[in-house]
């Protein structure tokens, strides 16, 4: 701990707010118990930084509370490895936290602390006119997830799956917060939120916040370019439903796209215009041929069975 | 949550710290699987606040996540009750977290979050020549705990042991944080801590941030009157080695005992008096024969066993 013993001691810069997010991982529902604990260190914290990159904050310190089954020093090293170098890349110190035994199953629990200065960036700001924007690409995280559960329950995936699954773990097990990105949007942006559940989804909760409704372009979509086509409605469950994204994805003022491709070509990442917020209610997707897609990929329920299941 | 959609915002008072404590609560491990939700709610917050007391902190909010195998509306009320009721009593408000579903146990995770101003209440501040204290009464979360292992093992319990249960487990299930204690020691106490693993254990903790020791007299602990004495042997274990206490262990100058007497007749807890701090290392407790207690309570350990199994 920084300062304190019974607790952790973080003194805020004069005049600002903190941000606070905060999020349980657990095994065999948000990760593989195989997983590499490197790449699970990284997740658990990148999962909250991007929690304070979609209100605009500035990081400023982090708690950990750690249960395993037993004592693994070399797990617990590895996953300390991966967890200090994104705290270290952010300038988000861990102040505290504690590790102990739990009965059955890892529990990773992060606190992340921010600041933030007023106005602050809110899911309710969506203003009729204003364009959707998405960071990154979309879809190779789902993909990902989708091959390593065919591959656990015993499927033998071919040679092309294979490599796909090369090029798109990446995007599931070492997601890149938005910091800078979701810094830059405070002066433009009027929503924003971090695609965690899914595009469809997340986008539902800033139109549902802001009274407005809203139409998407399935042809403008930034597909990851690794995902092969030839499914196209797995596709395009995985572009418009796939979790775990860590993309952010907000609403601006058409008068802001000058600014945002600046900022796009200045930070390394990409932002893609994929829709319009309107006036009334509800979401549309339109597809290639302008026509609404009728069945939307379904929201992430937290009490449904697990999606991801021992083999 | 408060203002705050991805993350929960806080507006700190200017001129504080914010002190932070983050504790985890794993099924069988930290409470029974059968325990009434209503008391969990109020001790999953109560063993938190705990920490703030023991720094002196004023609370101002605090964030849950809970993971259930499956979902009870029951139980999550009766779990939010205990909890928001605590919460209230505090001006603690719930200002943000989430709720999912777990393969096997029921996980807490709570995060709190307070002010202090320096200087800080530390372990590392005691001084030769300290008096130490403790408030409230010890043994009584311990000897229940006991009591409730052997009926879960299926042991019959005599009508006495019944009597002495029913009289001792509010001090186990319902802790009240010593929160109004830590702000009225801040002026007066040099080193304070709270007695999650017992006080041997956790006077240690002052004992060696500090670079001093300390003489502990048995015949002067605050003895819960419930207990009964025909075992001196459980009975010195429960006071010295129990843990789950959250009473508030401190060390002040012999200066301020007229202030801190003054403290317990305004506050509804009492505070005793229980041994003194001294140059050098180490802890001696010393029986009603003025005798070294040679074995003194282990530690807790947070890789050991479970000490609470199932049935």
């Amino acid at each position: 701990m920084a300062v304190g013993d019974d607790c952790a001691i973080l003194t805020p810069t004069a005049g600002t707010s903190m941000a606070i997010s905060k999020d349980l991982l657990l095994e065999e529902r948000h990760f593989f118990s195989d997983v590499d604990p490197e790449s699970l260190g990284h997740k658990s914290l990148a999962v909250n930084l991007s929690d304070l990159a979609a209100m605009g904050a500035t990081p400023r310190g982090c708690l950990l509370g750690i249960a395993l089954p037993r004592y693994d020093a070399d797990w617990l090293e590895a996953f300390s490895r991966g967890f200090n170098r994104l705290a270290d890349k952010y300038q988000c110190p861990l102040i505290g936290g504690d590790t102990t035994r739990s009965e059955h199953d890892i529990v990773i629990s992060v606190t992340v602390l921010g600041e933030v200065t007023q106005p602050f960036l809110l899911r309710s700001r969506a203003l009729p006119g204003d364009d959707i924007w998405v960071s990154g690409t979309l879809g190779a995280a789902d993909w990902a997830l989708n091959l390593l559960l065919r591959q656990k329950a015993g499927e033998v995936l071919t040679e092309s799956e294979t490599q796909t699954l090369q090029a798109t773990r990446h995007a599931l097990e070492w997601p890149e917060p938005r910091v800078a990105l979701g810094l830059a949007l405070r002066p433009l942006a009027h929503a924003v939120i971090d695609l965690s559940d899914g595009l469809v989804q997340d986008l539902k909760h800033i139109l549902h916040a802001s009274g407005v409704a809203a139409v998407l372009y399935e042809s403008l979509m930034p597909v990851n370019l690794s995902l092969p086509d030839d499914d196209p409605q797995q596709l395009r469950q995985s572009v418009l439903g796939g979790g775990d994204v860590y993309e952010l994805c907000f609403t601006a003022p058409q008068t802001a796209r000058a600014a945002l491709q600046a900022i796009a070509a200045t930070l390394p990442v990409t932002l893609t215009r994929i829709g319009q917020v309107h006036v009334g209610q509800g979401l549309r997707v339109l597809d290639a041929a302008q026509q609404d897609i009728s069945a939307l990929p379904a929201g992430f329920d937290h009490f449904r069975p697990a999606r991801r299941r021992k083999p």
